[in-house]
């Protein structure tokens, strides 16, 4: 895959009818996204489906062609509403069954005694799939070429991220300064428009804030250019102290 | 349009880089998807994208076909990275401006001298959008069609959705009925596939939770049929029973 490396993106499909119906608030975006930051990997999509074999397929079949990785989390479980191992495999048209190396290890994990049906059910996937390793809970996660399959729950989740890293390929680093300031945002729209103007390649967001009885904009700069925001920095710098507006921690 | 109003779905939009950095949150999926339950209304997707204009015309045009209603958070405000309004205009091929009756409102709630460019810039909208009143900060939100357009401030979102109920048109309320069991998934996936074999017509979902020590499983069952959840309900409770496991508070 020819392609240029300070620029690579990803997609996370969430995929549970828990987190559409309302029902588990999604923890998985924020820890997939930060860790995604570290690899200069810089997620640019995500979305929610519900437990819906045609859907998972079509969604899996549109991102893995337009992003250069997939993750995706939920469904790998032992009941009869996890089916993305399934739905996976056929997106990929393979084959679908025991997975050698994953049958051992929940073999292993469980005892043989104790390593019924909904157990054998989570060594099920596509077989040529490369495992991830699941250091909490025995059950692991699967790759198929950019596609990378986790589980829903956020702490196992969690623990298996550090077996990924020597599967993908990451980019240059993305950084980020925040600035904290007591003003409204539409008292430093047009200052911050016109910074904006000049880096067009950094990302400027400005986020309003009410906690604690405080009102206050957030600036968050954006990019893979340490020196960049620096001078970026040093502009809303200039324009806050022009306007009197004060700094607050944030 | 005709349609079947037992069944009415939405997607969400969620617009903001601040999201997908992992630097905010998302809290305000639960709080529409919730919200819509009681209306009657199944969220069937939900995407998280960019500030970007080509991303969010993209994004809104195709989800627009295929949802009754539609709902967008963030990117109504007075910075340069609020596009939210503008975008949708183009997705719309609408003209994009001063709406007569958001720049009233706006103009009264900051009072004329205070009613600066960037407070302004919050009326600039499709100009024949209908709006929807914001009771916690003055700047309203819009419909166009099927399409909802609400701030990603989760207090003030949360304050407008009260606002969009005489602008839908729900279907069936849909309940659901949770059964905490101490148990694991494996020991009852067999069971579970079994009932839901015997419902076609009923979501059972299985989540295992780890909280406080206690390790367990939620069976979450939903439905627009309360009579149909209660049938479902006694044969879970009855291979329960058989399996002599414990029910929990969950």
């Amino acid at each position: 895959m020819k392609e240029n490396r300070d620029k690579v993106n990803a997609a996370i499909v969430i995929i549970g009818n828990e987190i559409l119906s309302g029902r588990t608030q999604d923890v998985n975006v924020v820890v997939i996204s930060k860790w995604l930051n570290e690899q200069g990997i810089k997620l640019e999509e995500v979305r929610v489906i519900a437990d819906l074999e045609i859907k998972i397929i079509k969604t899996i079949n549109e991102l893995r062609k337009n992003f250069n990785y997939v993750f995706t989390t939920g469904g790998i479980g032992p009941t009869h509403d996890d089916i993305t191992s399934k739905s996976i495999a056929k997106a990929f048209k393979l084959s679908y069954g025991y997975h050698r190396e994953a049958y051992k290890i929940l073999e292993k994990y469980y005892g043989k005694s104790k390593f019924n049906l909904g157990r054998k059910k989570m060594a099920k996937m596509p077989k040529k799939a490369s495992l991830i390793l699941n250091p909490s809970s025995g059950a692991p996660g699967f790759v198929l070429e950019n596609v990378f399959c986790l589980p829903g729950v956020p702490s196992i989740l969690k623990s298996m991220l550090g077996g990924i890293k020597n599967k993908i390929r990451g980019g240059k680093k993305i950084f980020s300064r925040t600035i904290g300031l007591k003003t409204v945002e539409s008292e430093i729209a047009r200052s911050l428009e016109n910074v904006q103007n000049k880096y067009k390649n950094i990302e400027i967001g400005s986020y309003p804030f009410f906690k604690q009885g405080k009102v206050g904009v957030s600036i968050v700069i954006r990019s893979i250019d340490q020196n960049l925001i620096f001078r970026c920095y040093k502009d809303i710098r200039y324009f806050i102290k022009k306007k009197n507006i004060k700094i607050i921690q944030v």
